[in-house]
């Protein structure tokens, strides 16, 4: 699988070519020729012996980029000046930034919006606490909180080095919902600490976005302040995922004719988003469900099942799937599937394997940047595939739901955030594929379709309302 | 001292009057004669026999409100509908919220301000964490932490109810400095569990301002987290504070033409301002003070210092000031002061206590919102007077500090905060009032002149790299 030239390796370079001659010419030749790609190319001075040009170039990696350089700088009469990184040019000085609402010009206006005024606010919240919702940032506010311990693909990096991923999260929350995220990168990895620390922050929030967090500790961090606090607590890594991939289930049955209840589901992956995955697809009715670790199928007979206690994901497992107890590797548990799905590591089935499954077989393998399968061999036979990469087709990606689950679940000042919210959010999502637009090469929008959000969006509030509908359309009576 | 009417007690009332006639004028003349104020009047909607108009109005309390709608409301013709207060009206939903600074348009941009692009820009970091201030928000962020425990003259009102005096922090971080500050309100009043969470969020920020933190916990919180941490700690109540008490000071000896080194001070209140202040003026200079609290005046051999501990701010009281040993009161002690400063209850001088001060007496009556002496009757013999209040001259406000100290920290990318930073802070502003503009009655500049937060964050800056220059000008050589 060669990566095509991404904007996400993009490089500016800044160079001086002669005026005449063909050396404009040469630049674009030798980009192309080393399997780059000119995006931009401005002339930002000129005279009449010498142009400054800033050549604007997509490359497939930070080595091949730096070849392209090198391919430039032996152009004859070409200097290269400043390379400048897209991406990181972006993030200098950070990616989002806080704003008033209100602009303080003079003296009234700093009487309301801080001293003298604003007492009386806060003795308003004093009386009524619930007025926090109405009257100050709870009401738009989740916090994005996260200790680094798992940040994408790239592990236990630490808070400092995951803020870029946060602060991209937070982004994503505003474009598509309009939610005030601010980012939280602790720097602890205990889990008693981490309860504590957003236990006490809740008060500034109207929800909780915990976001790569290693497993096991996120089980137990997530199920703790849910019981704790009295706003939503949702880990997107798990839930996220879970109602995207019952989403693009949901379409891509409804491609092969195939009813829920009656599929033979084979996981690849016991961690975060795999348990999740689980136990949603399980409660929209999947009956036969396998899943396989590392070390092969998990059945209650499993050795490693001794060492481990009653409330852990992997005995979880073991007790609502495999009811036939069948054991051996992943690769005997596809034979036959309806649908394979991957959250665990790169290549680990083969063409050959997914040749086996069952007709109209369907294969999500998420691994990321390296999927379970090769997307392209397991085409070959499967009906539907999907993966969780942006250059293919069906890309299972979390911005289809969280900014949306979110919008819901504030605009409901929902407490919580349950199993019924996120059915009717992964419905939602399966229902802006039309009828007309569907088919095994679009099972999921794309993330710009702006109907998602909005979709989403509906399905939590009334879900959520339905769920506690004494708590009314979020509009106390006030002194307003 | 009666109190004017305020745009902090503005109330917008949508009425129907009569189209002919003199209603209309009738409505001015209630409002002006129950000592209201209207500052607006705009006809909504008219037709022939009715007019809709929304009347703005001053008042000088909520009571005070009430009654005029009740005046209006007796007029004949005239029908009262939707009463509005301002104040609240601009906090419905909150004062901040948060902003991307780059638009996310399409796949490009996504794949560089989130995955895969930010993968490169996390490693970086991960490699080489002091590029954080670099590339995230750390930059530029300052967390406004507060527990609700001590907030304004309000008191211990909680976390939720002090998010309306956070986010309009917050709000005045941006207008006078151009920084990203978030509110983190604690659900906690415990020492350990707040020194624990903000260490533990400091990864994503620059600089903590701690805020109405109640005395003694705010002192022992802000020394082990300016141990504990990397960026700097600065507790606005004390040390916002001191630092305008310390300018004001400055140039009210500059009017008396006295020396900071001759002064006698006595200072009334012994909590968090008090102690802050007086450890500045010390620094400052001050060679000859003496405080006093409830019990009267601090020396050490009064009884109540057998029962706190080495460490508590009134056994250092006792220690660091009044050489002489002298006892008594705080009526006893201000007689043939130079200088009084109150940082602690309403009416505990008269006008006679004043009057026995020294000639050219300075007396700053903080106590909010009643000053520690009625500032008109101190005026009668003093030679500077200044209270916290907006609505007399001389007002001693922390926001002519804390933007300007955090953004001459934030540009030095400082680890710290330390005394002489604010001495150069309390310089700094001491030199915004020329010797052209300085009298009695100005002696600190307006919260809107635009050259004090540069004149504040300039000095603190320099006194910053002074510090520590191995840190240079924050730029580390990088990849961009």
């Amino acid at each position: 699988m060669a990566t095509a030239p991404s904007v996400s390796y993009s490089i500016t370079v800044r160079l001086e070519v002669p005026a005449s001659g063909g050396a404009v010419g040469r630049l674009t030749t030798a980009v192309e020729s080393s399997g780059g790609s000119v995006t931009g190319l401005d002339v930002t001075a000129s005279g009449h012996e010498k142009l400054r040009i800033d050549v604007t170039i997509a490359a497939s990696s930070t080595d091949h980029a730096a070849d392209i350089v090198s391919k430039l700088r032996s152009i004859d009469g070409v200097t290269i000046g400043k390379v400048s990184d897209r991406t990181f040019l972006m993030h200098l000085g950070g990616k989002i930034e806080m704003q008033s609402k209100h602009p303080i010009r003079n003296r009234d206006d700093l009487s309301m919006v801080y001293t003298p005024g604003v007492a009386r606010v806060c003795l308003a919240i004093a009386e009524n606490p619930e007025d926090a919702r109405r009257l100050t940032i709870k009401r738009n506010s989740v916090a994005v909180v996260t200790d680094g311990s798992a940040v994408l693909g790239l592990g236990n990096i630490g808070p400092k080095a995951a803020l870029p991923v946060m602060e991209g999260k937070a982004a994503l929350f505003k474009r598509f919902a309009g939610i005030d995220a601010w980012p939280l990168c602790l720097d602890t990895q205990d889990t008693d600490e981490i309860v504590a620390i957003v236990k006490a922050i809740a008060p500034g929030f109207a929800g909780i976005n915990l976001e790569d967090i290693s497993a096991p500790r996120c089980f137990e961090i997530e199920a703790r302040l849910r019981e704790a606090l009295d706003i939503p607590v949702f880990h997107d890594d798990q839930h996220g995922t879970a109602i995207v991939v019952l989403a693009a289930l949901t379409n891509a049955l409804r491609c092969v004719g195939k009813e829920i209840g009656d599929l033979r589901v084979v996981m690849s992956g016991a961690g975060a988003a795999g348990t999740a995955i689980l136990k949603l697809l399980l409660a929209a009715g999947v009956k036969h469900a396998v899943v396989a670790d590392i070390h092969g199928v998990v059945h209650a007979q499993r050795d490693d099942l001794k060492d481990v206690g009653p409330q852990t994901p992997l005995r979880w497992i073991a007790e609502n799937t495999n009811p036939a107890g069948a054991t051996g590797t992943l690769k005997d548990a596809v034979v036959g599937a309806d649908v394979f799905i991957g959250v665990s590591a790169p290549n680990v089935l083969e063409g050959a394997d997914i040749a086996r499954m069952a007709e109209g077989a369907i294969v999500f393998a998420l691994a990321n940047p390296d999927p379970e399968v090769d997307p392209a061999e397991a085409r070959e036979t499967a009906a539907v595939v999907a993966t969780g990469r942006s250059d293919f087709p069906n890309q299972i990606n979390n911005v289809l739901v969280f900014p949306g689950v979110f919008r819901g679940l504030l605009d409901a000042q929902s407490r919580t955030v349950n199993t019924e919210m996120m059915l009717a959010a992964a419905r939602a999502l399966a229902s802006v594929v039309g009828d007309d637009e569907l088919n095994p090469n679009y099972i999921v929008p794309s993330v710009f379709n702006d109907k998602v959000a909005g979709a989403v969006a509906d399905a939590v509030r009334d879900a959520a309302r339905a769920a506690a509908p004494e708590r009314g359309n979020g509009f106390p009576a006030s002194t307003v």
